[in-house]
């Protein structure tokens, strides 16, 4: 088996290796730059994992971990549209680098090379493979625009804000899983399995990042404490702190919400102490964890093998604890 | 076989009988929306005449000439973004009936959608439709972004143009009647000479729309005579008039197309008159017509069943003539 860094040079050597086309170049050269930008090519690896549980060799695995990673870059490309968002891993993103135009079709050329690596895949379970990626794709869709609705909707239940992580995030790292294991043969039941730890996992993340936004430190965290609270972004703790907070400091919040970030930030994490926010919370993040490690434990093979990606997903959760 | 007819009521009650998605609504009403929004279907129509071409039942065409008009109107939904453009058909775009981000992501899920639509044919052909589709896909993405830089280009030769619009346009008529005639198990030869056919009968409807521009009737055309010149468009016809104009009518042409279309149209048009620019490009429409139906003519099938293609594309010519 392969280790995690071994892994990783593969897919930057896959993408360093791939020709996206050339003319005309100004289509084509955004789509070169943001695969360079990096990334933790989380997905990418997480297919060649998938496929490594049960085979030696994971080159049959290459072209589909590409398909998304591009697939996953070119949600970044359009969603920097909609969010009119300057940065990309610390670069301009391609909207504010060229135009919006330009960022929308080259978005669009990625998601047709995506479908056209995947279908590189040597063998015969393209079908069984464009099944589960483009359930994802959909789904991915169907998040973002969940997340753009929570925006201006009033009350948004704590499920449905489950639900909407799972969408925009959980199931792309649950589908990569999943495509790795096809690709390695994997039994339909296997690959169920690592799509649901995936999927689980992605869902423990999300809300750790909400977690951390609030009670992390600076440092680790690498933004600022209390951005979504500033943003009065619809958070896990925004919402169970919304539900649970009393008649006689419902006022309180609601004028917190309009207030300016250094009276609003500090106020509301009083409330998130008061209300035990952060308690819930991981509760929550705890709940999703051991659901994920429940479905790692039953994929049949030697537990040996598990072992690169239980420290994977100990890693994701522990970078920024 | 069919009639033209009763292949557009096919193709109509399949639309009509297509269930996008339901949630979120924003995401999915507005691909409900733009799909009932008519149009001529000609693409779709086209793959079932091209599978109809070699076999009399054509509903295995069904799933992917709905592919093939979802992907279609998913370019409009995102080009009409990139235009600015308030309608479509008569009836308000996506991008200004919702918003920019809503026509994003519901075009993005109409090209996933596409997909889903093609892998839906029955049979084992899906790797040689979708690599047909997706080919066909890319070069219309390529033939907008020429597009867009021909905007701000100085010297566009008659050759580029004629690139720009195969990619943007001619080629999806031509990949149309492919896949039509893949699923109708047609030889690869009598597929590739019907996508020279689709797409040469392209080339000459588009410049046949240029044409009409400058010397068409108002009523026939539906809009108003010398609209691309007012926008100083550049059509063939002035591709070839800038590059043909002698030393001397050079400096009125620069002035004409800096002065108002009630100067500039009147202006042009006595230019095309006198460098005979009408004539060039209707011999140029003429060659790509015969050199379509040479193609039509090799198909390997009885020339009866050729009439209904034919008739087809002369209608299309001759419609707005």
């Amino acid at each position: 088996m392969f280790t995690y860094t071994e892994l990783l040079e593969k897919i930057n050597q896959k993408i360093a290796n791939t020709q996206y086309g050339q003319n005309p170049a100004e289509l084509y050269d955004p789509i070169t730059y943001m695969m360079s930008l990096g990334g933790k090519r989380l997905r990418p690896v997480l297919t060649l994992m998938g496929c490594n549980l049960f085979k030696e060799d994971v080159n049959h695995a290459l072209p589909a971990a590409l398909a998304i990673e591009v697939f996953h870059n070119f949600t970044l490309v359009h969603d920097d549209i909609m969010d009119n968002a300057p940065l990309r891993r610390g670069q301009e993103t391609v909207y504010k680098k060229w135009n919006m135009p330009i960022a929308i079709l080259s978005g669009d050329m990625m998601m047709i090379k995506a479908i056209d690596f995947l279908a590189e895949t040597p063998g015969n379970t393209f079908s069984v493979l464009l099944k589960a990626f483009n359930k994802a794709a959909a789904e991915v869709c169907e998040g973002q625009q969940i997340d753009m609705n929570f925006e201006t909707s009033k009350d948004v239940t704590h499920e449905a804000y489950i639900e909407m992580i799972s969408l925009k995030t959980a199931v792309l790292l649950g589908a990569s899983l999943q495509i790795g294991a096809i690709i390695g043969e994997a039994s339909e039941q296997d690959a169920q399995h690592l799509y649901d730890f995936g999927k689980n996992i992605g869902i423990a993340f999300q809300i750790q990042d909400d977690i951390l936004d609030s009670f992390g430190q600076t440092a680790q965290v690498g933004k600022m404490i209390g951005g979504d609270i500033a943003a009065n972004k619809k958070t896990l703790l925004l919402i169970e702190l919304l539900a649970s907070v009393h008649k006689d400091d419902k006022k309180e919040l609601e004028t917190l919400l309009q207030a300016s970030a250094d009276i609003k930030i500090p106020g509301v994490l009083n409330l998130y102490k008061k209300y035990q926010i952060q308690e819930f919370a991981e509760a929550q993040k705890e709940q999703y964890l051991t659901l994920a490690f429940q479905h790692l434990q039953a994929v049949s093979v030697q537990p040996e093998r598990k072992i690169l990606l239980e420290k994977t997903a100990k890693d994701l959760m522990e970078r920024m604890s």
